[in-house]
């Protein structure tokens, strides 16, 4: 495999057929975990960044669980193909600075990705389509068993996983979903939904993680606490709010289109009309339209478009992608063509 | 011929086979008249009124010209019928007020109708498709000259035609170009031309006539003055100062098209997209989007269209319209769905 083969082939969790693919597009788990013996990223000299890095590397050659993987050194690729790595929730924005020494390790299928030497020594996730914590984590758990077999990870009985960061020493973990909830955005239930999970130690970013605001009624939920809680504690918890807000925004949804039905159905078909005829198009507009479609798909109001498609052109129209498709970097007001021209290729059947 | 015949027969000027049809709507022209020897509609009383209203009825049967005519009392139709009418432009609004001993006569293709006891006696008004003044003229002069030859109609030498309000006196006549300015609009040079036809002795109005503003990039444009200048005079000023505008409207959609090209596509296909495929629409919308549908026209952008379709379509989505495809009178929100099935009806092939 090769990283352009990633742009023609359709990732796990865009199939939309996990669990409640209706209100949840995907579950990511990742953990942090770092050599024993070894400097952290951050205070190492290259010498130790590079032999931490050859050592994971030969770890990962030995797994058997990670037998199809592309291993990806980052100082090799263009500044586009790491934007477009970002985009694919393969790696952190963190892991494209400062590249030299870092590498990624990218399973056939995109389940699995292993980042080398971002702030920890290695960070494994695993995505799954859907509302699928569990067995995302069952994933996760089997891996990091195997590769700690083969490398000795720093463990305290006192902390737990020790990491670079406090925030994530203990069990390492973070969990996510990446929830649709146009309706709960709508009607302004969205603020409830954001005071009361940060009460429950979880926290809710936009679209592209950490450092972006949501944007087109995405919404990406995951636990805060690392210390003092077990993985199943917080995959618990997790769950469990998840599974409440979901049902918040199915009864949203089901009321809603009770009560303003037309209003509804008009909002769905002239996004689809928009999205269908524009010629040139912006990325904000095309996620806020493909909130509404996804949602139109949900409510069985367009028949020949399915959520596997919405996800599909929603990977693809992010700017790095445009970019990959195109062969080239092309300039923003371009990218606005390119995109229209691609979405009415995918909508327009 | 029935009232509601109208609604399933396409009107003259609807085909938009006049000249520069790319830009102008519709061409009219009209002349206000009175009977010598008749007190004027404002100052008679409910027996002079009667009076006139039946001397001019038998006129119009007697005249060659208006054989096949539609005469309707205006006080026999609903306040529906009325607007429609006027939607149509074929009375005016004042036309539907105090509508006794009022009437309206129709001929079959909606090229002439004439107006009985509205301010003047008689108004006598012809519709063309296109800029085609001299042709509306020809029209007009022919119907008049014969109406003058049954009906003594109020004349002074000093003066010319007089007229109940001292506007019209004179030549009574006003002579209109309804013109579709969409790229003068958005360019804001419309102010220009609004300024320099004022001192041309030009107004210019809204898509509706004297009380409504300007919407949609639809202007009308008509002559001022009806004293001291001969009917050929004021035509050949109107003709002269429109083509100009027509041209000047022309040149600039050629160069937009030249230095925006990719802009007008987006908001025409925009446009067509959000018509065919919204389930709720206002008035002012519709009229708005066809706006860039015509001008996508124009441009070749639309093949599957014509002008025609769009001229159609901004017809029967009017209020009184709409009701009357529905056959009763319905609420303005039910109105924007029933606007939103009939334009997907006209437009989704």
């Amino acid at each position: 495999m090769k990283l352009n083969d990633l742009l023609y082939k359709e990732s796990e969790w865009l199939k939309a057929e996990g669990p409640k693919s209706n209100v949840a597009i995907s579950t990511r788990v990742r953990v942090a975990r770092n050599v024993a013996g070894h400097l952290y990223f951050n205070r190492a000299n290259s010498a130790a960044r590079a032999e931490t890095l050859e050592m994971m590397i030969k770890a990962i050659k030995k797994s058997k669980l990670l037998k199809k993987t592309l291993l990806v050194k980052i100082n090799d690729i263009s500044n586009l193909d790491k934007r477009f790595l970002v985009e694919r929730h393969l790696m952190s924005r963190e892991h494209t600075q400062n590249s030299e020494f870092k590498a990624l390790a990218i399973e056939e299928s995109e389940i699995v990705s292993v980042m080398l030497n971002e702030e920890d020594h290695l960070r494994l996730q695993v995505m799954q389509s859907g509302f699928n914590v569990m067995e995302t984590w069952r994933i996760v758990d089997e891996i990091d068993t195997e590769l700690e077999r083969i490398l000795h990870f720093d463990y305290s009985d006192k902390f737990g996983y020790l990491t670079s960061c406090p925030t994530n020493t203990g069990t390492g973990m973070r969990a996510s979903v990446m929830l649709h909830l146009p309706i709960l955005a709508m009607t302004a239930q969205i603020e409830n939904v954001f005071n009361a999970i940060s009460k429950l130690g979880l926290t809710m970013r936009g679209f592209y993680g950490e450092d972006t605001e949501a944007s087109g009624d995405f919404f990406q939920i995951s636990n805060q606490v690392a210390l003092g809680h077990s993985e199943m504690d917080v995959l618990d918890n997790l769950e469990r709010i998840i599974r409440k807000i979901i049902h918040k925004e199915e009864s949203a949804r089901g009321e809603l289109f009770q009560k303003r039905k037309e209003e509804l159905i008009d909002r769905v078909h002239r996004s689809y009309g928009t999205l269908k005829n524009a010629r040139i198009i912006t990325s904000s507009e095309t996620i806020k339209l493909l909130s509404a479609i996804r949602l139109g798909v949900d409510l069985g109001l367009l028949k020949d478009i399915t959520i596997s498609d919405v996800n599909e052109v929603l990977l693809l129209t992010q700017p790095a992608h445009l970019q990959k498709i195109n062969g080239e970097e092309i300039a923003p007001y371009d990218r606005d063509l390119k995109r229209a021209d691609l979405i009415r290729q995918k909508l327009v059947k």
